[in-house]
């Protein structure tokens, strides 16, 4: 472990909308409880102004940095989070919860439901990223946080952050969009829809209620190849893979004959063994649903006295910057304080988790300006 | 019917590599019998120098143009073959036969093996882009035509065509490849790869022994999603559906909100009626298979004596320009003469579909100044 690692962390987990004081989502349905689980690093100030909240995408899930009791591989920002690092945590108190509807600790379809003894599996209601952040708020309030430095992440992450400056304004002094979108856009919804499809065409899936067997594996393996694909570029396909071939013929068989191959469905197998097919349902969904475009993200109309750092990256076609632009310039038009910075990456969408040194660069000069100007 | 179509057509076959004479195929299995399906338009000429080859891409099928009996809709290119259009009938003799491989008349992993009784299934040999184009020369030899006026495609039609130049340089005059690659990039080869896996992941895929009851359905339509994304652009998606609802609000469930998703939906449900799943697995192989990269266009080392008319499309992102580019760049190092036209369409891959106007103003003159310079 290195010195700018915060070492060994433990996930925490905070639970509220007990009892008759459920959770209203954006559907109109009523939840509760809610379990969030969540990581911190770093240690909140006297004057509760060093707080970072660390929002993840799709995958994610709260254990952002550090390593968890015998574990090799740190969080899944580590590079990011640490002493010395962007997000210092010699100086900012760092949190990361994983989003409600996942199923890495906080409430989602694979708990059980305290009523029936059972997941809930379906009958886990509808969630959507306003739902997620209004879970986060709460989490906020717990720790006595009235203000957060900045609210940071990059592709669902970012439309958190969004949701962030639409919903509770005036609980940030800062935000960093990265790699992200207003809205779904028609090709987004279709990539979605398509991972969508491949799990509940699993027969294994048994709409929603397969938690006494395994899995939809082969369904959830297949959505997880479509996104890998577009989490890279292809550039970066050719520079990682070219058509290197595993053996040095082609089988003439449907084994595996390129690199490629072999990769996808290496990243396709080892998921199912971590990630529950029911929250990528209900989380790609939210995603969809996700529109602060035309205005949304300024629901009452006023400018918002925060500082903004949106970062896109010129390879990602998943999330192409033409639409991070398009947050920078609605921004703009209220006259924030915004910076917008297109990273020059050949990553294509990975490019937020990989781009570290950049990253690092703009995220640090950033947030010590925004700290100083709130002193 | 309009006055420019070639009208009611019927679909022939072309039985070869029976007994003895089997096909030797480009993985070192012998092969037969084989039959191809084809189909014919317009007259050929006594010098027999008027013919035309079309080749299909990967769903298309021998049916190109005109109207089967009772049909309402024409064949796949329609609007490109026909008297006085692009591909003129009143001239010229068009020729397009059905791949082997495929599922729509030529023999197939679907067609009964005449030694078991069976349908192949998995026992039918894995064949490439060169063995389709080998089929397709005794189909030519057949209707006693010594060179081709010119062989044209798009998208794996394209590889046809430049298989052609490879392989029978001699019997053509002209080349016009569309939309296509001399090999496929890793990228390519992965939207492959997870459309065959979304097949091979549905339990009635069977390891390919289906067809005694009902085929693959779900994971076929999947792999037919995932293509249609890749067919479109980011842009002509926006444009047909941007994030228009099927109803007034979200359905706050998994049914179909969006336009895009019902569309995506409708297309996976309607090819799995058409298309047989075992000939997507055999002919994407094939298309991952193709390479003629780094000078193996040209085997022997010398110049083809023939014109070229490379077509690209500005957002297709599936077979990128820059792909097309290098085509034309390869037939120029060999001082080929090569006409390249990037067409500035938003419609992506499906372009070369349907871009009539443009496509037909480029190969109609290009064909009769072809066909001139031959007399």
């Amino acid at each position: 472990m290195n010195e700018d690692s915060v070492g060994i962390v433990e996930t925490k987990y905070f639970t509220f909308a007990e009892g008759s004081r459920k959770l209203l989502l954006e559907s109109g349905e009523k939840f509760g409880p809610i379990t969030l689980a969540y990581e911190t690093y770093g240690q909140l100030n006297e004057k509760k102004d060093n707080a970072v909240l660390i929002v993840h995408a799709l995958s994610g899930d709260a254990h952002v940095a550090g390593y968890h009791q015998g574990d090799e591989k740190p969080g899944w920002w580590d590079d990011m989070i640490g002493p010395h690092k962007a997000f210092d945590t010699t100086k900012y108190f760092v949190i990361c919860s994983n989003v409600i509807g996942g199923c890495k600790g906080s409430t989602g379809p694979s708990t059980v439901n305290p009523v029936t003894g059972k997941p809930y599996g379906l009958s886990f209601p509808m969630i959507t990223i306003a739902d997620m952040v209004n879970a986060q708020k709460e989490l906020i309030d717990h720790l006595g946080i009235k203000k957060l430095l900045t609210v940071a992440g990059g592709s669902m992450g970012g439309m958190q952050v969004l949701q962030w400056v639409a919903s509770y304004p005036d609980m940030i002094h800062s935000a960093i969009p990265i790699a992200t979108v207003l809205k779904h856009s028609p090709q987004q919804i279709a990539f979605s829809e398509v991972g969508r499809q491949a799990i509940m065409a699993d027969p294994d899936w048994g709409n929603g209620d397969y938690y006494d067997h395994a899995q939809p594996e082969r369904g959830l393996a297949v959505a997880r190849m479509i996104g890998h694909i577009t989490y890279m570029s292809d550039q970066s396909m050719e520079n990682k893979f070219s058509r290197k071939l595993k053996d040095k013929n082609y089988s003439f068989s449907f084994s595996t004959d390129f690199e490629v191959e072999g990769y996808l469905r290496y990243r396709g197998d080892s998921f199912v063994k971590r990630f529950d097919a029911n929250s990528y349902l209900y989380i790609t969904k939210a995603m969809d649903y996700f529109d602060l475009s035309e205005g949304k993200l300024f629901p009452d109309g006023k400018t918002v006295d925060a500082r903004f750092l949106v970062v896109a990256f010129r390879s990602d076609w998943l999330y192409p910057a033409y639409q991070c632009k398009e947050i920078a310039r609605q921004l703009k038009m209220r006259h924030c304080d915004v910076t917008y910075c297109v990273v020059n990456s050949t990553y294509g969408h990975d490019a937020f988790l990989l781009e570290i040194e950049e990253e690092t660069h703009l995220v640090k000069h950033f947030l010590a300006t925004t700290y100083k100007r709130i002193q």
